[in-house]
């Protein structure tokens, strides 16, 4: 019998009917689902010297990661790629968390991304990235341990696995990631430091809603007068901020008594934590002072959000 | 006051005096001690898209070593680079064990790889490698539990933290391991697996003595009739595999106990294991058939052996 040796080059050349197998054109862009394809190209830019530059996300996008987008153009330059991937890792997740109803709308974010010059959007699959009895993790032991670490046991576990994973496909010279997840930075800049990975990890401000609620994709939880409770948050971020840029400083327990009563005033908030720490140790402060960090988590309603500041 | 602007320079191009921080010559070989430029020439190779094999050791070579290091000549061509690092890991040592008598010799180990023609010998620093504060480690939480993690608590949470700071400081394409560490090739086969680690693994044969001792640097501490006695775990081996060959098998247990009278006729021996189990996912088997792996560790006065075999 003869073997149809032309097959595969017929299907591969008819690539609007055959597309490559997790790979999609849409226009200058493309949406890249298979991890082999990913890692394949992020080797031939390495080749080629283009440098990569790398925006993790969950997707569900607003312009706080398109300001990512933008700084990682910046830093890569317009001969540069990058590359935007999108995946809401389970692993980061607690069993009784939001994982399942983790807002997702890829049409959109394609779509924005697409405005936003994105070269590549990553949307790898959770069987493609945790293969079939996966069972080597990356721990971080110090910096995860308080703040979100103790209100979310594994979640930086579940964080600096997956980050591992997308660099090692991505292959990025730098990585972008928002200062309003100030412990993840940390963490990962720890990550990388520790691992020597051949990153550059770059810490891009947080953005803002008008009236100063840090963006989230959790903010769309907010139903009516939620959303405006949800404003005590960045009340509280300021109070902190006139006291100890008036003052000599607060012994951070009165502070942080001062800051519940202020997120207090929204009847359907309920603080997790309010910590005042070392912005490079984040460990923790007695005495708060100009140059202090400080972090916030409350839930509103049954949205649970954070932010932070230096003071 | 003028700044001695061409300092630098002139440093730099006396490179006999000065030689480049952290980096040696000798002949057409670097030893390089510094992550950093070990780091940066790992990059420049592969921007010029030069193929990059790796040897990771801990120095005190043999055959075993050089028969890894003439594999990844193989693999990378005449026109590739071949690293091989020499670092004693204190993270995948017990407290007990013998890091500071493991056998050190790097002026014999360099002259080895030159003779075998390595590109660069890296042999980090441990301040270098484990910054002041590291925390970060990689776990592997399956293949790593039984036979060596089971006597070796911690070992190889060491092995697959190293290992992955080494792949991202050398960059290989391909990492050579020797068969001999069994386990220690399946447990970094699936680190690279499950964290998509950008390198191929190639496991290469055991080398043996003339009279089957499988090659070690710790066979040095095997001094006169030790090192006779050792033989036993060679002779242990062939029992099995003639057991299991000319047979349909034996029960896991009657075979170990045979294995282990084998190894009672050396006064000093002293089994720590004797496992058989699939080669995939090491998981124990209570039948032996053909095909099946066995691993065993003993030891002999002082010096912890290991060694396996397909059966």
């Amino acid at each position: 019998m003869r073997r149809p040796a032309d097959h595969r080059y017929a299907r591969r050349s008819d690539s609007k009917l055959e597309p490559p197998c997790g790979i999609l054109q849409l226009g200058r862009m493309r949406s890249v689902s298979s991890v082999g394809a990913m890692q394949r190209l992020a080797k031939s830019w390495r080749r080629r010297g283009v440098p990569i530059g790398f925006v993790p996300t969950m997707g569900y996008l607003h312009d706080g990661h398109l300001s990512l987008v933008r700084e990682a153009r910046r830093l890569v330059g317009r001969q540069g790629k990058v590359v935007l991937s999108i995946y809401v890792n389970p692993t980061q997740f607690g069993p009784k968390e939001d994982f399942r109803r983790y807002p997702r709308d890829l049409p959109r974010d394609l779509a924005l991304c697409r405005e936003a010059g994105v070269d590549v959007v990553f949307c790898p699959t959770d069987a493609e990235l945790y293969p079939e009895g996966a069972s080597t993790w990356v721990v971080e032991e110090a910096l995860s341990q308080g703040l979100e670490g103790q209100s979310r046991p594994g979640h930086f576990r579940g964080v600096t696995t997956v980050v591992a994973k997308l660099f090692h496909l991505v292959l990025p010279d730098v990585a972008v990631f928002g200062a309003k997840d100030y412990q993840q930075a940390a963490v990962v800049r720890r990550m990388v430091r520790d691992l020597h990975f051949p990153v550059r990890i770059r810490v891009a401000p947080t953005r803002r809603e008008p009236d100063g609620l840090a963006m989230s994709s959790r903010n769309r939880y907010l139903a009516g007068d939620l959303r405006r409770q949800a404003l005590v948050v960045v009340q509280a971020i300021r109070v902190a901020q006139a006291q100890v840029r008036h003052g000599a400083g607060a012994a951070a327990g009165t502070l942080r008594r001062q800051l519940e009563r202020v997120i207090a005033r929204a009847p359907d908030a309920r603080v997790d934590y309010i910590a005042f720490f070392d912005p490079e140790t984040l460990a923790p402060l007695r005495r708060v002072q100009r140059g202090a960090h400080l972090a916030l988590a409350v839930s509103v309603g049954k949205t649970r959000l954070i932010d932070n500041a230096r003071l």
